[in-house]
């Protein structure tokens, strides 16, 4: 039996977008099927040359969040530029009508002017702060309590975090209202106008997660704990050579066999019993976790890298030695991974580009390259 | 007129899940109009206890991801329990036939025993690691090389991010992938079998904003920048009473603003003319950071937090003063946001709570409470 088509295949969406959210968000419709153009102004939004870049200065950025896309450009600050992407919206057959973008406030492209070409669209607009003004993730992660949990414990500043990880959130929670709303309308046919702000991306998830609640239920929010995780044992050990573990005791056994791999079992329940902990609940485990990382430490501290590595091998203990980036390619990651594939990008190079991560039926949706910017603006 | 249905009313999904990815991944199906139930273990599964708690012990986390969801448990380990679940699964009408879960590997709630019993049915299996080994957030990260860039660069040791950022990253593409399989196999009958590593979600994301392209293409991965936003002008400054700001000049506009706002717009521009740079290019703002933040920080440091807000206010360049999540809840965001709303919580207390952060057509679709565990359990 061949595979059927992809889940969106069939959805024309047209995204008027920059930065990372809303192309993200265009890039995983385009992975799961659907036909996304993005439209540009003329010589490319904020973000054409964006950093990373090659040694000859062409945006390694760019083309890695607009994979699988048309691109489009048009004088979008005149009536026939307008007028153009209205029309891509609005004649874009049963699997179209949907328009995505971070640009909110432009009336010309408004739900409202949409809505009145096409009664059934589907329009989200990615917003900054919850009131509409301008935010970034670095900003709105600021604002939200992240940086102060976050590094190491005697470092007292806030820490921003590397990965933008509010923007992919705000991506994915966009490409899922696309999707839902399709659904809808296909069953029921009405169009939607879905507005998110990246600010209530952040929000929204440190609720789910507690982070908002605990101040308001115990009185006091969460403190940092460095490289230890929050509320059961897991933290990092250095070894000999200078290399570093994370590991993770989720489970009782999980912390039994840590124990035993290290050697430390009799002192721990001696520790154990003189606390009057109970090391089989994971709250007694993080409570009491510097004496126990003091005790556990020492045998990391004595072995290689590579002996470590083969010891924790064999153990359930959930373990991993920290890399580099350069390191997950040197190491063989991605050529053994079937989520990628060689990708022949124009201008960047062939390397292995990832697909979806979600395989469905085995299958690991992928796209193309990323268009030249404005390769398929139609002709007059 | 009346606001339509959520647009994922009428699904009907079973949720055999724990810790963050999975039953996230839930929770916003339900919040978008799915009815959705968890099924546990009795006595809970192993992340019925996990911290946060309130002084009492109740699982703040456990309620928090787990709100608008029916709770039923089983033993899952007898051939009734497992019955019960398939039947779940099979017997739920057009809108069901979803099972959603991070227990791999069971043969009795496989994708072939399942489809077995309903051909269409939709299965999404979270993995830890791509080879289908345990891995959970702190370890995947350790080994993909964002916490060799996270943190000060004084600070030599990896430093872990304290949102789990893979986690709901993977929960939000598995609520993604079980909308898009939906809408297809309303389209067209067909089922999917849907496997989701969180590895391949962070190494997906990785791919997709470029970090894993660059040791291809250029020869070598990214460096730590600290607080420094990799590739335009970002960064955080001191104020004279130990506040902190973020701030983010994205535009040559922001950047403009900001020198005159700092008043630093000579020496900047002596500086400019003595390096040959033209900080009209982000990447030139970039690449002399440490000169430019040199000459804007004493500006900051010679104000007060107070003075410094205000002041900002009136800039166009995005800025955000650091807060813990003490004063995110003390400043009052949660009580004038829309997206949050009363909740009480059995056994935790009422306080305020996230909705969707995707509002469709002016509505934040919120859940009731976590129920009991075991609450929905069919009597026999």
């Amino acid at each position: 039996m061949t595979n059927p088509a992809p889940p969106l295949a069939g959805l024309h969406v047209v995204e008027v977008s920059s930065f990372i959210a809303s192309p993200l968000a265009g890039l995983t419709l385009s992975q799961l099927g659907a036909d996304v153009t993005r439209v540009d102004p003329i010589g490319g939004a904020a973000d054409v040359h964006r950093w990373p870049v090659t040694a000859d200065g062409k945006s390694i950025y760019w083309t890695g969040l607009n994979k699988g896309k048309r691109s489009v450009t048009a004088d979008l600050r005149s009536d026939d530029g307008q007028r153009m992407v209205q029309r891509m919206v609005a004649d874009s057959g049963p699997g179209g009508g949907i328009l995505l973008t971070n640009q909110a406030g432009r009336s010309w492209m408004s739900h409202e002017t949409l809505s009145a070409l096409r009664p059934d669209v589907i329009t989200v607009e990615i917003l900054g702060r919850t009131d509409g003004t301008p935010g970034v993730d670095y900003t709105v992660n600021a604002g939200l309590g992240f940086p102060q949990i976050t590094g190491p414990t005697s470092h007292a500043d806030p820490v921003n975090h590397a990965l933008p990880a509010w923007d992919v959130a705000c991506g994915l929670y966009a490409a899922l209202a696309i999707s839902s709303a399709v659904r809808r309308r296909e069953q029921s046919g009405v169009g939607a106008q879905i507005t998110l702000p990246l600010e209530d991306t952040a929000l929204s998830i440190a609720s789910a997660l507690g982070y908002l609640t605990e101040p308001q239920v115990n009185g006091h929010g969460r403190s940092g704990t460095g490289n230890d995780v929050y509320g059961t044992y897991g933290t990092d050990f250095a070894t000999a050579d200078g290399g570093r573990f994370m590991i993770v005791a989720l489970t009782p056994r999980h912390f039994r066999d840590l124990l035993e791999l290290t050697g430390v079992g009799d002192a721990v329940a001696a520790v154990e019993k003189a606390l009057g902990a109970d090391f089989g609940r994971e709250d007694d485990r993080f409570t009491h976790r510097t004496v126990l990382n003091g005790l556990i430490a020492p045998w990391f501290a004595a072995r290689s890298t590579a002996d470590v590595a083969a010891a924790l091998e064999k153990s359930s203990v959930l373990s991993q030695r920290y890399r580099t980036f350069d390191e997950v390619v040197a190491d063989g990651d991605l050529s053994t991974n079937p989520m990628f594939s060689a990708l022949d990008q124009p201008g960047i190079g062939t390397f292995l580009a990832a697909g979806l991560p979600a395989a469905f039926d085995g299958e690991h949706y992928t796209t193309g390259p990323a268009r030249a910017l404005g390769a398929d603006t139609p002709r007059k």
